[in-house]
C-alpha cells in the first residue's frame, strides 16, 4: 500500500483522507478497478512492445530508470537507458536481446555487404566485428543515396567533464569513417543543457567541457568544411528554426510517455522532462536551414551507443505527426570498462578507464593494474586450459583498437590456446594504445581556439541541397 | 477507488495486479499510510499557502485548474488561473479574497499616495479606481526608484487570434502610464510558443498573430526607443542569454510544483509542462543583455491582470535559488465579458466583447443588445428603485475609459436615483468608446510592418546601465 500511495499524485490522495480514516471501497468499484487495470497492461504492452511481467516494475522491464537503482534482482534482464548500463552477465549485455526489445534491426551480413557494394569501400572494423551491431531503417538510407539522394549525419556528446576516455570516441572514429565514406555533412550536438539539468554543475563549466570535448572531436579528424559542431546553450539562442522544431516535438509528445520512454518522475526538474525534444530536434534538417537550405526532407543517419536509442525510438514516433522523416540509426555496443564488460565505463572513475589525456606510463599501469583478465590463476593453468577472449578486457579493447583482422584472430587463437599470457596480451594492448593516444594528444594540441570556433559557428557548408 | 486509479502512475499500478485480484493490505501499512498522508497535507500547506479543503480537489482549492471543468460545485470559491476565470457571484470575482489566498498585497491608500509622490503625477485612474487593485514588493521597487535605481516593466500578451478586445488593451494602456510616468525601459513578451502548445494552431499561424497584435499594442502609443517587443519563437532563437535563464529556471521547478500551481497532468505535452519557465524568464534583467548590458540586477516590475500571478508566484520562487531578483507586481481585475462580471472576455465569442476592429455600428448594437444592465425590468420601478453600478456592464466599462471622476460619480448617483435610466446609461458607454476605438484604428493603421520590425529587433534601448 505504501508503495502505492509513493507513486500516487499527492494532491488527489488527500481527497481521500478526511478525518484520518481510509474511505472503504464498495465490491463493484474495486471490479471496475480491476478491469481497468486489464486495460492499462494491454496499453503497456501496446507502448512497450513487450509484456507486462506481474512484481516487476516497468524499468526492469528495460524501458528505462531514471538514475533509479539497477535492475538486476528482476529476471536477469540488462538494464540500458541513457544514465544507466547494467548487465547481468560477466559477458556484458545480451546485444541480440536487446535488438529484439528494443525493436531494432540487426547489422546482418547483408547489409555489411550492401553497404560495401554502395559505398565502394571495405566495411569498417567497427562493422565487421559487430561493435556497431543494430539499425533502423538503414536499408531506406541506401535506397535513397543509390539514387543520388545525399543524407546528413547526426551524432553527439554529454559533456559532463573535461577529461574524455577512449570509449567516448568511439561513435566519433565511427562517424568520421561515415563521413569520408559517404561525403557527407555532420552535426554534432554537445547537449551542454542536458549536463546543467543533471548535473551538479553551473552553465559556465557546462559550456567550458563542451569547448574542450570539442577539441578532442575535432582531433579525430573531421573536415571544418563538413561539420557543424554545436552547444545547445549556443545554439539554442541562434536559431529560431532549432527552437521551432523543439517546440514542435514537445507539443507532441506527453509526460506520460516521457515517463514511460525514459522513468522520469514527479520529482524531476521541468528541464530533465522536456529536454528529450531537444535532443530530438537535431535529427531534422530544418534544424539547420543554414546547412540544407531551408530543406525539410534530407534524411538523417544517427550513429550512437544504443543506450542513446530511447531519445531516438520517441523521436521517430514524433516525425510523421509533425510532417518531418524519421531519422535512421546505427546502434553501438559499449565500451566495457577496465573492470569488466559488466558496466559501460565512466568519465567519474579516473580508473575504470584510459582517459585521453593520459601518459603512456598511466597507460601502462591501469592496464596492468586493472584490465579485467580472461586468464588463468597460474601460468600453469593457463597453458593447460587456455584464456577465454569474451570476458577478458584487455582482448576486448583490442576489438576496438587493433585494425588488423588477421593478427588479431592469430591473439584470439594464441590466447585460447593458453599460447599468449596475460602478461603478453597485455603488452600487446599498451602497445596498440600508447601511440594511439600519443597521436591523438598531438593531434588535439594543434587544434586551436580559433579552429573551434570555426567548427561552431552556424554557417553553410560544402553542400548545396 | 476508480478516481484513485486515474491518478496513480499506471505502470506501478500494474505491480499489484497479478491474475487479476486485488493485493490486500495489512493494517499495520494502511497507519503508515495514514501517516504519510499527514505528512502530505502538512506539505500542501506549505505548497499552496492553504489549508487542504477534504474531498476539494485541489484545483476547487484555487491553486489552479488545467483547462479542467471550473469548480463552481466547490465551496462557492472562485476560480482564477492563466486559462480559466469563473466566479461564483454575480458581482464577479471577490478580489480581497483573492489577495489573501495568493498572498499579495492590497494597493492601499498609502501606496496610492507613495505613487504620486514618487513620481510627481496624480495616480493613473485605473489606480484610483481599483482596477489595479494588487501588489508584490512594489514599495521595494519605489524604495530603489527614490534612490536613482532604475528598474524596467515587462508584461505580455498570448497571441491567439488576430483580434484584440478593449479588455486586452488594460494592462498596455496602464503599462504605457507607468513608462511615462517613470521613464524606464519596456519589454513586452508574446508567447506565440504558448498559443502553439495550448491550442490548434500551427507555428506560423501563431506567428503572424504576434505580429498582428504587436500592431495594437504599438498602436497604444509606445515609444520605440524605449521598447522592445518580442516572439518566443523569434527571440528564443536570437538570444543565447535568454535560454540560458530559461533552462536555469527549469533545473529549479518540479513536475509536482507545476502540477500544484498550474494544474498540469501527466497526459499534458512536455512543452506546456516546461512552458511557465519561458514567461518566467523576462522578469530577470540578464535575458537582455542588448539593453541592460548584461547586468543581472536591474528590478523588473510587472503589470498584469491576476490570473497570470501563478507564473510570478513560481518565479519569485526561484529567483533567489538561481542568485536572481525577485520581480514586483501590480495585479489588475478581470475586465468583464459584455454579458455579466462573472466571467473573462473570450476572444473566442464575438458577442462577448467589443473587439478593437469593431465599427461605430457594431459597438452600438453590441452594447445595446448584450451588455447586462442593473437597471430595473421597467422604466416605473428603475425610476422608484433605481439601478446596481456593482452588476452592469456598461458603468462597470465606464470605470476603465471613462477618466473625468466627477462625470463618473454623477453617472453612479442618477442611476442608482433611477434618474439615469438603463438606455441613457448604454448611450454614455457608446458615446465613449466609439471616438476611443476609431482613434485605436487610426494609429494602427500608421504603424507599418517595418515599425513592427523595429519594435521586434533586439538591440540597445535609450537607456545606460
Amino acid at each position: 500500500f505504501l508503495l502505492f500511495v509513493e507513486f500516487v499524485t499527492v494532491s488527489f490522495l488527500l481527497g481521500y483522507l478526511s478525518s484520518n480514516t481510509i474511505v472503504l471501497f464498495p465490491q463493484a468499484e474495486i471490479d471496475a478497478a480491476v478491469q481497468l487495470l486489464l486495460k492499462l497492461k494491454v496499453d503497456y504492452k501496446q507502448m512497450t512492445g513487450q509484456d507486462y511481467k506481474a512484481g516487476c516494475p516497468p524499468s526492469e522491464n528495460l524501458i528505462v530508470s531514471n538514475n533509479g537503482p539497477a535492475a538486476d534482482d528482476c529476471d536477469g534482464e540488462d538494464l540500458v537507458d541513457p544514465w544507466n548500463v547494467s548487465a547481468s552477465s560477466t559477458k556484458g549485455v545480451d546485444y541480440d536481446k536487446l535488438i529484439v526489445r528494443f525493436g531494432s534491426s540487426k547489422i546482418d551480413k547483408e547489409l555489411l555487404e550492401r553497404i560495401e557494394k554502395v559505398s565502394g569501400q571495405r566495411a569498417h572494423h567497427f562493422l565487421r566485428r559487430g561493435i556497431f551491431f543494430s539499425h533502423r531503417d538503414m536499408h531506406q538510407i541506401l535506397d535513397a543515396y543509390e539514387k543520388h539522394k545525399s543524407f546528413y549525419l547526426y551524432t553527439g556528446r554529454g559533456p559532463s567533464s573535461e577529461a574524455m576516455h577512449v570509449g567516448h570516441l568511439i561513435p566519433f572514429i565511427f562517424t568520421k569513417w561515415l563521413q569520408d565514406v559517404f561525403d557527407i555533412p555532420l552535426v554534432v550536438q554537445m547537449t551542454d543543457d542536458e549536463k546543467y539539468l543533471w548535473k551538479d554543475l553551473t552553465l559556465e563549466e557546462c559550456h567550458r567541457f563542451t569547448v574542450e570535448n570539442a577539441k578532442d572531436i575535432i582531433a579525430c579528424g573531421f573536415d571544418v568544411n563538413k561539420t557543424f559542431i554545436f552547444s545547445d546553450l549556443d545554439y539554442m539562442g541562434a536559431s529560431p528554426q532549432f527552437y521551432r522544431n523543439v517546440v514542435k516535438v514537445q507539443k507532441h509528445v506527453t509526460f506520460n510517455q516521457v515517463k514511460g520512454i525514459f522513468g522520469f518522475t514527479d520529482s524531476d526538474c521541468i528541464g530533465k522532462i522536456s529536454f528529450p525534444a531537444i535532443q530530438a530536434a537535431p535529427s531534422f534538417s530544418s534544424s539547420f536551414p543554414q546547412i540544407f537550405g531551408g530543406k525539410k526532407d534530407v534524411p538523417c543517419l544517427i550513429p550512437c551507443a544504443i543506450d542513446q536509442d530511447p531519445y531516438f525510438r520517441m523521436t521517430r514516433d514524433v516525425a510523421p505527426r509533425i510532417g518531418l522523416l524519421k531519422p535512421a540509426l546505427l546502434h553501438s555496443t559499449f565500451f566495457p570498462a577496465l573492470q569488466g564488460a559488466q558496466t559501460k565505463m565512466s568519465a567519474s572513475d579516473p580508473n575504470s578507464s584510459i582517459f585521453l589525456t593520459d601518459t603512456p606510463k598511466q597507460i601502462k599501469n591501469k592496464i596492468n593494474k586493472h584490465a579485467f583478465s580472461g586468464g588463468k590463476d597460474t601460468v600453469e593453468e593457463h597453458r593447460k586450459y587456455g584464456g577465454n577472449t569474451e570476458v577478458d578486457v584487455s582482448f576486448l579493447y583490442l576489438t576496438f583498437f587493433l585494425e588488423d583482422d588477421e593478427k588479431l584472430e592469430k591473439i584470439k587463437e594464441d590466447y585460447t590456446s593458453g599460447a599468449l599470457l596475460t602478461g603478453e596480451l597485455k603488452k600487446i594492448l599498451i602497445e596498440t594504445l600508447q601511440p594511439m593516444i600519443a597521436q591523438h594528444q598531438e593531434r588535439r594540441k594543434q587544434v586551436t581556439d580559433e579552429m573551434v570556433q570555426q567548427f561552431m559557428t552556424p554557417r553553410p557548408l560544402n553542400y548545396k541541397f
